[in-house]
């Protein structure tokens, strides 16, 4: 999955809710030439988010295509309902892409590659419909694989769903490689995949090769960095997720990892009936579950300050958090990544082999 | 899944490695009328088996048939090889079975209804395939719906995989229904499924329904009943399989744990470069992983001392084992359960409702 230039589908919801486009837009190495949104069609992307690279809005795909002189390699479906299902007002868009020779990328629940009308006229133009939600058919058990890599491994482990692991991870990355470390972004959701172009839809995988889906990556792309940042999921206190979380956690055999929390989340989001509990609880649970198959310290701290107005109270809320964790903190968005970062080097992590490599290399 | 009367099919690997077989002839309510075993053909079960209902062993499903006078409701594949494929050689048997309008129950990976010879023969017979591998396809994420359900709950959990949690849950509702207590069994791999009748085998399901597919099992049930045993998997520190033993720690939502261990393992079966923690640790990680989403104590431990010739050393090393984990513990095969019920019913749990039940009974 390599496109250089995209359209990005984000109808009725561009940009607050079409947390997938934004994603792409922020951190994708794509060109995005358009967005489709019918309510804000004729507006520009600086319009409503200032710190992406600008683009038109268009009605339909034909408007993007036309704007962008007909150089789209893809559109993206940028936005999930509820549910994943596929809205029937998108279909003429898809089409009118495969007509044009473009492929088209999904993380709907709802497959692409199972709608006959869509599947048939992709064979019929010689694209492809990439479904990123479905999980490579040649998953198996993990076998310590992870151990094995070149790299060393960081996770984000979470206090809950959506704090913004994704985002800490992929600033994370920038940042490291700001500083000369040759970082690479392990993407374990539809969102992270569609950004890296690659990877294993975790909370998709059968719960046996949850483990081995993300060992098949890390055992992918390990020898060849020095540090690999590997996208959690979910939290191990999630009552419906942490099976998720579990696996990523041992099939990545991290050596560290960085805490994500959103300021002021008290519960668990969707499921308010079940208390947080303290942050020192959370270090001692992901450090002591993560021991017996590889030894990992919380090296630092990600607190998504969105909901907190002013910069001065954000300050405080990530100083806070440091002290209550007892590592670096920073928000990555409103401060970037660099003190997290300093908290992986300072655990001796990141650093090229003294040797130059290894074999693996 | 409901059958009285039923063949078991173990060609060349009854009884030691027929775990399937022996499950169900040890715990299930059918009355198993034969064995299949072409290499022990003619033989009785008593002959190999002391402690289970006799049956003739025989040399093909057509024998077992004759033996039993036609009156057989099921074949049960009670073997399953290494990687779960369908051996051809048993081919004649199924359809053998099909032909005389039995049901085939498998637990292989490979399943029956996608063969479209074996799907379309008992179509053709008006008989049902079982594949119980295969997880029902309505299931979901979880809601928390575990903790609503009138009955508590006892989750058996382990320090590793094949230790004898299922042994252990089926040994543990046995003693407590001697004891008065309603008790069921909740299973969660393909040998209990097929033991029980029903249930969903939880390392097929997609990582993210886990927890929901337990608490599906305990919702169907746990109304009706004062206890629900759960069936365990794995270990949460299994570098492989650690999301299944999470997911059905936070889907079970339980109230107690009963440890799991077999006497003199150090390191992760199959995975002998992980040591096993300490079983203090495992304490403090099944307590601290439950607590957050329902509180939980160890409260009993089983040791499989299989590998214990001596009656003394195995006594010896089950009473060092519940010192070490500071509660009752017993062998359930070798001692039975009782001191595990104590331990359960010491913490509060299995007790009808005062009030003789809810309104959900």
């Amino acid at each position: 999955m390599d496109h250089e230039r995209i359209a990005v589908l984000a109808h009725e919801k561009f940009p607050d809710r079409a947390k997938t486009a934004l994603g792409v837009m922020r951190y994708g190495d794509q060109d995005v030439c358009a967005v489709l949104d019918r309510d804000c069609a004729g507006d520009r992307v600086r319009d409503h988010v200032p710190d992406v690279t600008d683009a038109p809005i268009v009605e339909s795909f034909d408007e993007a295509y036309a704007a962008a002189g007909g150089d789209v390699d893809a559109l993206y479906i940028g936005i999930s309902p509820i549910g994943g299902g596929f809205d029937e007002s998108w279909r003429p868009d898809v089409e009118a892409a495969i007509e044009a020779g473009c492929d088209v990328v999904s993380g709907l629940h709802y497959f692409l590659n199972e709608d006959n009308e869509l599947a048939e006229l992709a064979a019929e133009h010689g694209v492809d419909l990439f479904d990123v939600r479905e999980p490579d058919d040649d998953l198996t058990v993990a076998t310590g694989g992870s151990g094995d890599v070149d790299a060393d491994v960081v996770c984000t482990v979470g206090t809950d769903c959506s704090v913004g692991k994704m985002t800490a991870s992929l600033e994370v990355v920038a940042a490291a490689r700001e500083r000369g470390i040759d970082a690479a972004f392990v993407p374990t959701g539809q969102t992270g995949i569609m950004i890296a172009g690659w990877g294993n839809p975790i909370d998709r995988v059968v719960s046996d090769f949850t483990a081995g889906a993300v060992e098949d990556m890390l055992v992918a792309v390990g020898d060849d960095r020095d540090l690999l940042v590997v996208e959690g999921q979910g939290s191990i206190v999630h009552p419906a997720y942490s099976a998720v979380t579990c696996g990523i956690l041992h099939g990545s055999m991290t050596d560290g990892l960085v805490l994500c929390h959103a300021a002021g989340r008290e519960a668990v989001h969707g499921y308010e009936s079940f208390s947080l509990p303290p942050l020192a609880d959370y270090v001692d649970l992901y450090e002591g579950l993560a021991a017996p198959v590889n030894e990992a310290s919380v090296v630092a701290g990600a607190l998504n300050t969105k909901d907190v107005d002013d910069d001065d109270a954000a300050a405080d809320a990530v100083a806070a958090f440091g002290e209550e964790i007892g590592t670096p903190a920073a928000d990555p968005v409103r401060d970037g990544a660099e003190a997290i970062v300093d908290g992986i080097v300072g655990a001796g992590l990141g650093a090229a082999a003294p040797d130059g490599g290894t074999d693996g290399e």
